[in-house]
């Protein structure tokens, strides 16, 4: 049951990923990585899940399973988390209209705190950067993301760092977001 | 900063939960893993959240971060997951106010079939179940919950089952449900 229930969202995703066409590819990270974890699922590669996004519950009305009013809350955690090959996987995903750097103001202190944490614990966590108008989308380990905000008093990333420390993770028809295969080779050998 | 405010709110928790005193501890579980959690990470022993209710959106005004209408959705994975001693652990938590037995019908066939899925790749998981009325709390593993839903027909698991293959789980004042003490003695030789 399961497994076709994943099966039907998946292909309904990228149908309308693929209606959309490649126009609106920057708005779609978090689309992309929906359907990548569905299929990394559905083939028993990996079980990793976007976090629901956390609301305070103001008025409910619970006969009728309904939310009345709330607010959104600031995460506490990164957006995905789950397992790959006995590992605990850990990352936050965000997408840039510069052209030239990341503003570290686009991710919370207390998540970057809790890449770090998870990180000295066993974690393989990171960072998904993609720079919407070059097109690019980037893998950038907790490791270099802490050695930068140590080393530099900028509170931007410039696309160079990125392109010296980071991976590049090709957009391709499926998985669409492959980012496990640089897992592969950032700590499995390539495998 | 994201330590000093994991403190004031553990103790905050806590507190109410003294006032509450032990009167309704049956109704507490959730609130006694979380103030569990919020312990191990204060003191960097583990990085384990409870993940926000999934609700589906549909009225929301951003100006005010308000949503007006949303209605809960039923989670597709479980309720904990997050990192110790670098394994991935998983779990659900659950009560009954049955002296007898915990009927399965508590857990969803889904989230089952993710605790089996992620201990298949390595996860360390397991279900927390509560007798309110015996004030027992039991660890279960998903290999034994698995075995049970494979060997019998019975949708009910009786508690001699909880008692002959899971393990207590102790209350006590810090940390208040001390689950990983369950999982070091399984998984860690006891240390």
């Amino acid at each position: 049951m399961a497994i076709n229930y994943s099966y039907i969202k998946f292909n309904k995703v990228k149908t309308n990923n693929i209606k959309q066409g490649y126009k609106n590819r920057g708005m779609l990270l978090e689309n992309d990585i929906n359907i990548s974890n569905d299929y990394y699922r559905v083939k028993d590669i990996a079980y990793i899940y976007k976090k629901p996004t956390p609301i305070k519950l103001v008025k409910v009305d619970y006969t009728k399973n309904k939310v009345e009013e709330g607010y959104f809350l600031t995460p506490s955690t990164t957006d995905y988390n789950g397992i790959y090959k006995g590992k605990y996987i850990d990352f936050e995903a965000k997408e840039t209209n510069s052209k030239t750097s990341f503003s570290l103001s686009n991710i919370h202190d207390h998540q970057i705190k809790h890449l770090i944490n998870v990180k000295n614990h066993g974690a393989i966590s990171f960072v998904i950067v993609r720079f919407n108008l070059l097109d690019k989308t980037f893998y950038l380990s907790t490791e270099k993301l802490e050695e930068f905000i140590k080393n530099e008093k900028r509170k931007s990333i410039p696309l160079s760092f990125f392109e010296e420390y980071g991976k590049i993770i090709s957009v391709k028809y499926e998985p669409r977001l492959d980012y496990l295969s640089v897992i592969n080779q950032m700590y499995f050998g390539g495998k």
